[in-house]
């Protein structure tokens, strides 16, 4: 990379982040292009140089949101050996998950503030790259259920919602110098593989409900 | 009730859910007196005669947001028997949960966007709210663990926000005329209280985790 072109990308970078945190703070209407140049420093002109309009940058900020988060969880996911149980790649997935969205946290909140928010051509664009994540998670969790790990009568496509959306939360509430993503990455995987229900004490004591085992779905 | 008093009511009601509409869409920085007026097909005035500024009215949608919560899933879990188990005061509180925050979408999805934009004298007011509410659900999750019901090595404060951050994530994808609400809740109670795990199953096959039991918390 000629000296040039690496200044180049380091003013991208310093515009991006500016954007993320602009979004963040004051959503899609009311993020202006000189609110971006000033809170990164720059002249108006350098940023558009980098970004036509508005709407390139919001595009830009939302898609290394989720492509930060793919990239994670598809390096930790190859890193684990072949043989690797339902319960590992869920815990891996959702460390590397948390990791990814917490390093990025002004992208996070940036996403999840405006994403409702953005023109329709812009969250279609997205929302590809979030179904192709989708796909990630449900085939770890449909994998793990033929296999016969996971209970046959569990609704993967509800238990992937469950599990993303109680992931995308945290950075509301995640704060560095408290838990450790290890922690919470644990802690999370334990809920959903093998949930809050002591398995020696099981539901008898004290309980209006039959005992535990294959639920009936429908009533 | 008066009739002018019955009107003034009317009125506010219009007021609120436009302002909601508009803060949703347009997030805290982007929303305009004027706006809400707009939206609420009324003039100016008529606002201001209910509510002085832009922050009484924000403060005002937040605050019914989590109080439609509240309420809805404290009577839910009132008509319950006193004997009721963890699983079904969950899974009643998760129901409840769900009906009051896709009853008020608007609002909700207010609340999610523009709750890190506010002033923080307005965020701090909603959020005594809000801890009120995750105590409620603090103490189902500790009683269900000292009658034994619940695992005793469960993190039952991660587990909490574990489950209200899945729950407030299904405004996103929640659309109606899908999947019905009792459906969600069940499925969401049965990964909560359940887990993925097939018991029967085990994780003994095709796994390089040691097999289940309760698990070491630290490393």
């Amino acid at each position: 990379m000629t000296k040039k072109l690496a200044k180049s990308a380091i003013s991208q970078k310093r515009v991006l982040d500016a954007a993320a945190r602009i979004f963040r703070d004051f959503g899609y209407a009311g993020t202006t292009m000189r609110a971006i140049a000033d809170e990164a420093d720059l002249k108006a002109g350098s940023i558009y140089y980098h970004y036509k309009s508005k709407d390139e940058l919001i595009s830009a900020v939302l898609d290394i949101g989720i492509h930060a988060v793919i990239d994670t969880v598809q390096n930790a996911l190859k890193a684990l050996p072949e043989d690797a149980s339902g319960r590992q790649r869920i815990e891996t997935a959702i460390h590397a998950h948390l990791s990814a969205i917490i390093d990025i946290g002004d992208y996070t909140l940036a996403t999840r503030r405006v994403f409702g928010q953005v023109p329709e051509a812009i969250r279609a664009k997205n929302m590809r790259l979030r179904n192709s994540y989708g796909s990630m998670w449900q085939d770890i969790l449909v994998e793990a259920q033929k296999r016969g790990e996971f209970r046959a009568d569990a609704n993967i496509t509800l238990a992937r919602l469950f599990i993303l959306g109680a992931l995308n939360w945290t950075v509301e509430w995640f704060k560095p110098g408290g838990r450790t993503i290890d922690d919470v990455a644990r802690e999370f995987s334990s809920v959903v593989v093998d949930g809050l229900l002591d398995k020696q004490a099981g539901e008898i004591s004290g309980s209006a409900q039959p005992p535990s085992g294959p639920r009936v779905r429908a009533i």
